[in-house]
């Protein structure tokens, strides 16, 4: 059966299929040609590229198993997501949550912004407020049966394993995938409560360009696929 | 004859031409159908808009007269525009600098950034840099010749025309396109240092999704030819 997906992203971001033709790299206008008769076509060279990504991006469209979900400032994020994951609970254990937007850990509330652009006349100090931490309240109130993964990201190895865990503990969720930022691309660990996976690319597969998401979604998905099997022991 | 173009830009801005088919908004995959043959065209309901653009496209790769240049941080922005500007001083007066990037005012330096992630344990207070004033330098010693044209935005009217004019006094280049960010895409004002020239756009315009870009620039190219033959007289 596979997934329907809800893609909440920040306006403008990169997005699924579309991603492979952004309109700074790989900008699609090179790749296509005037035809003799007036129309427009695809250079044959990049053809066969560009009908794979069509051709599922128009069977999402069809099927409709993919929405769009935009938001801007962190505030917009937080209440949509709590308004999402809340809809969504009733799908119980059988929804994942895959939280893979690198939320602010700052922000400046709306009561403290000025009303007009502030003039630059020497330096600037900026007080921020620390987003408030949503993975407690979603797992215990907003989806308590959802099986849900979050990523942490840190720039020093020292700290990356503990903090993951302690995210665990503290928020009480499933999954904790740990990526350092150098290498976020090429190498990242699945941490439970009781175990550490460790997932990387191969030399070879960097070569060709494998993306490290083709590596963790079948092992999430392989996961979850437990958590609803153990979610109906429960229930019997 | 028209003008050659450097188009420096911030990585991954939007761009000219592809920007019609950005990767968020009017999506190309959206306008691309898989024909029975196999090979890939575009839809004809969206064909002569897309061909229109594709042509200019084409016709500016063909004659090379665009070419791209991005940075990053304001740093590089600003050794980017001084080694340009520098390069370009060789075309005097016939070369027209039209600062259109907004340009942060504020930054933090290198040597004062932390190497590792901040760490999200309370709130944050930064302390910004003002990012140094490079009109003055580039009108007096980079390009002296040079037709230079900044832009001015402000929230506030009351202060628009007057920090304009202060700009033109301060740094001593040719035009400040003043403009107010709520209204910026259907009025701004061209100031010199004796004359105020409105460009607004007609409600029949805004609705035929004319840009005000298609005003301003016809505007500055005229200003621009006076400049060039004004130099002359002097050289003579």
């Amino acid at each position: 059966m596979g997934y329907a997906v809800i893609f909440m992203h920040r306006q403008f971001s990169l997005q699924p299929y579309s991603r492979h033709y952004s309109h700074s790299k790989n900008c699609f206008l090179d790749f296509m040609e005037l035809k003799s008769d007036g129309s427009i076509g695809v250079n044959s060279k990049y053809a066969p590229k560009m009908k794979a990504v069509l051709e599922k991006y128009q069977e999402f469209k069809k099927n409709e198993t993919l929405l769009f979900l935009d938001f801007v400032t962190v505030a917009d994020y937080l209440f949509l997501l709590r308004s999402v994951t809340r809809i969504m609970s009733a799908l119980k254990e059988h929804a994942m949550y895959y939280l893979a937007a690198a939320v602010s850990d700052f922000f400046i509330p709306a009561q403290k912004m000025p009303q007009h652009k502030i003039q630059s006349d020497g330096g600037l100090t900026l007080t921020m407020d620390q987003v408030p931490k949503f993975l407690k309240p979603m797992v215990t109130n907003w989806v308590p049966c959802g099986f849900i993964v979050s990523f942490k990201l840190e720039t020093d190895p020292a700290l990356l394993v503990d903090k993951s865990r302690h995210a665990l503990t503290r928020y009480g969720h499933q999954i904790v995938i740990a990526n350092l930022l150098a290498i976020r691309k090429r190498e990242v660990i699945l941490i439970t409560r009781d175990s550490e996976f460790q997932i990387k690319l191969t030399e070879d597969e960097i070569a060709e360009n494998i993306e490290i998401e083709s590596r963790i979604i079948p092992e999430l998905t392989k996961r979850h696929d437990e958590w609803i099997r153990n979610a109906d022991h429960v229930d019997m």
